[in-house]
């Protein structure tokens, strides 16, 4: 029979934001939350949820003495199948700041590849320093060692250990993550070569720092994704904040505009609105997959399809808002479950993911007039950090992700150095706009959908995948297979000419 | 006129601890202290001190609240010559734990090739966070963030920013380092492959961690440079322990042990006595140069054949601890100014290194009793932890160099991953046995002379300098050129092609 890889992936519970919360828009946190993981069902899938003493800051040697050093992280271990044993391929999921539910339906590459896996990221679910949620997130002190480089020392950390514990230290590792998952796969295998032999890192917009890419990129390819369904959908998204800030004047004119829109309270601003309409934009764009799917709101397939046919398809009369009313509800309430929206659906006040964007996951975003169907804005940095200081304490490091991982002149660099690394994009996904698009030497490739979104590659088969998703899987595993191959027969050589060093140097 | 790279290296104030004194013997600290700098004259260079505000922790975002966030950072850049402008080669001195006498004798290669240069380490020197020595190496909180990854992430983000401020963001960066040194140097390059196209790690003992090389090999090669003089040297050094145990037994013995050696001060134990002649052996295997060398102190050319010929060449009836103390006496006392030895001459306590050594720079060292002059000890890390949590309260991570930085299986890690690093080992050398000695790839390559000693390739050019020497730094410098050539014919490939991924991701 078939031996199959040892596979590890990430178990996290819901994010601390919800996916209904809209970012701020177009404040300094006006970037969609990606992966909260609001619904979609954990599939029945089988595992053992283990716990391992980790290091909160591996960088420092404040010791015992000091106050909390460590803390327990979770990790998954599947158990369906059989693995290969010693010495067998292990599969790891580069934990992000996603739920296990968001997990589940995102990670079926993975999964359907290979019966056993874990992984984690500090300080989301119940990997949690200091004891509890409510002291890890309690200040910019118990919040100060979320960062990437801490989440890979402690990927680093955990494999090392879990190989000596398998007595399998010659185990080559092969990670795997999606969107920042995705950029700690790729970050994972430049940093850490000695631990794992290659990375898919899919839908990682690693480039989305800085001047790197323009940085109205990404609400370019949202407002691309309207257009090229349809130009009227377009101009009416392009219309409506107009009429939103017009309506938003007159008198009585916030509890009508709430009405219209069926929220549950009415706003206290124009921009609340605007933040959630925005929100659902951008989501949409990530998930327009071409079969339903439930990854941040239950939706029908081809998504972005089918709320511009509600945009566009109202009885002559129907005003813009009411429009768009019709198409965001294909969003927020596909299901037709919701009697109103709550705007301020984020009981947990701060997110994980918005101290790290206030830290070092600074990425400019701006809307551009001509090619977006947003309000132009351009990303005002002293604002932003303001923002920060003002949310968190805390000063964001603006270049410090492109001064440790890189990132400027990428090709230039990585074209003769690492190797083995994949990096998926969908175009259809805004954040393709900040991922790498092409090849960049024979063994760190681009693989690129047109018609792809967010991660599409990871999602679990279904019988409604188109061929191109099916063969892109395959292409994708047996890029894979190669680097196991290479691994082993080097492996081998290497064994064989053991010998040799001690002979030469003593000559 | 030839166009002459910018080149940085570092300045540092001398190491904390004295080249005089000894390493323990053979307990947790026996290593030998390398790169102390207690002699040597600052070379007549023409360079310029800046100070660089550098931040204490760079992977937590512990912010200006907390305490002390950052310190200023000692930087040279040389005046010499002329840089060849915005976009010309950057020569980097990755700073280590010695001083800037030591570095001014040992960094002639990087000195010689061009004008300009900086470097620096932090908590030596200058360096000093908390405002000062005193307050820095106060205890091991204040010493925490004395680790090799945040001095790497020094000169990143120092580099950066020298870059941005030269206006020479497309400059390549060569790194260039010496012992501890030349492990940061090759560690950079594989951590930062986007700040420094390539490393000359010289003398780089990154494989002298857990069982990578079996734990004897240093003291082995030291034995080796005495046993390759003379068997019967060798020989006299092997048996004196035993004769310095035999007369520390007797009545008086210590006072008498004393004066044969010409000691300030009666020791306590023989213990004492042993370390500070292991030292010596130690050093001399390290600087057994063919010319006349001060580096870590005066000495002639060829300085174990130099002792040996004290050692075996005494009158009949000289005994065995006096045979010693005339061989010692060239390595500690070779200008003759020595009145009397000082064997605790160690005025500062807590040294950087000792702290480094006590953390992550865990270096199993044991004496094998077949091939070792030295008596027979077996490394023991429950001993050496307990002793780093009595000396500074701090618990070694003996796994963390490799867990972050590889090691094991380096061949097999790096023939597909990475390029553009030299690994030169003198095999005289004794961390030369922890060195990678053979080619991994096409441009990660060994450099081996068998005939040097500790980073000789570093070393400044003299007239003695033998033929093998003069070609081995010839050949040193065209793989360097080879990878500026690459970097720029790669750039200008890159800049050509710039336009074409647009094209491509939008078709």
């Amino acid at each position: 029979m078939r031996r199959l890889p040892l596979l590890l992936i990430l178990g996290i519970l819901p994010a601390v934001a919800s996916a209904l919360a809209p970012p701020r828009f177009p404040g300094p946190h006006s970037r969609p939350r990606r992966a909260a993981g609001a619904v979609g069902a954990v599939r029945g899938y089988d595992y053992e949820t283990q716990y391992f003493r980790q290091r909160l800051d591996h960088f420092s040697f404040l010791d015992e003495g000091d106050g909390e050093v460590f803390f327990q992280q979770r990790y998954l271990v599947g158990r369906a199948g059989e693995w290969a044993g010693a010495g067998g391929p292990i599969f790891f999921y580069c934990g992000n700041e996603g739920d296990i539910a968001w997990f589940a339906a995102n990670s079926g590459l993975v999964w359907e590849a290979a019966p056993r896996f874990a992984a984690l990221h500090r300080y989301y679910g119940e990997s949690m320093p200091f004891g509890s949620k409510e002291k890890a997130y309690n200040n910019s002190k118990s919040l100060a060692y979320l960062t990437a480089a801490q989440a890979l020392a402690d990927y680093a950390v955990l494999l090392t250990d879990l190989k000596r514990n398998l007595s399998s230290e010659g185990s080559p590792v092969v990670l795997f993550g999606g969107s920042y998952g995705g950029m700690l796969a790729s970050w994972m295998r430049l940093k850490y070569p000695h631990i794992a032999v290659g990375a898919l890192a899919s839908s990682a917009p690693i480039l989305q720092f800085e001047d790197i890419v323009p940085s109205t990129i990404f609400y370019d390819l949202v407002s691309n994704d309207f257009k090229r369904e349809s130009l009227s959908c377009f101009q009416t998204i392009k219309d409506s904040w107009k009429a939103l800030d017009d309506q938003g004047n007159g008198q009585d004119s916030l509890l009508k505009l709430s009405e219209t829109f069926h929220l549950c309270q009415t706003v206290k601003t124009t921009g609340e609105l605007s933040d959630w309409l925005s929100s659902a934009y951008s989501y949409l764009a990530m998930v327009d997959y071409p079969m339903p799917s439930d990854f941040l709101m239950p939706l029908p397939g081809n998504p972005i399809k089918e709320v511009c046919r509600k945009i566009d398809n109202q009885p002559d009369g129907t005003s813009i808002l009411e429009r768009i009313y019709a198409g965001v509800n294909i969003y927020y309430n596909y299901t037709g479950t919701v009697d109103c929206f709550d705007l301020n659906d984020d009981p947990h006040g701060m997110g994980g993911w918005d101290w790290q964007a206030c830290t070092e996951m600074v990425m400019p975003m701006s809307y551009s007039e001509d090619r977006s169907m947003f309000p132009a804005y351009k990303f005002d940095y002293p604002s932003y950090e303001n923002n920060c200081i003002n949310s968190f304490g805390v000063r964001p490091r603006p270049q410090w992700i492109t001064t440790e991982f890189g990132g400027h002149n990428i090709s230039l660099v990585l074209e003769g150095f690492g190797s083995n690394i994949i990096f998926f994009n969908g175009l259809l996904d805004p954040w393709s706009g900040g991922g790498v698009l092409k090849n960049i030497s024979e063994s760190v490739v681009a693989i690129v959908a047109p018609l792809g979104a967010h991660h599409i590659d990871l999602r679990p088969a279904t019988k409604e995948d188109p061929d191109w998703l099916v063969r892109l899987r395959e292409s994708e595993l047996d890029i894979i297979s190669g680097w196991l191959l290479d691994y082993y027969g080097a492996k081998r050589g290497a064994l064989f000419q053991r010998a040799a060093p001690m002979d030469s140097a003593a000559s």
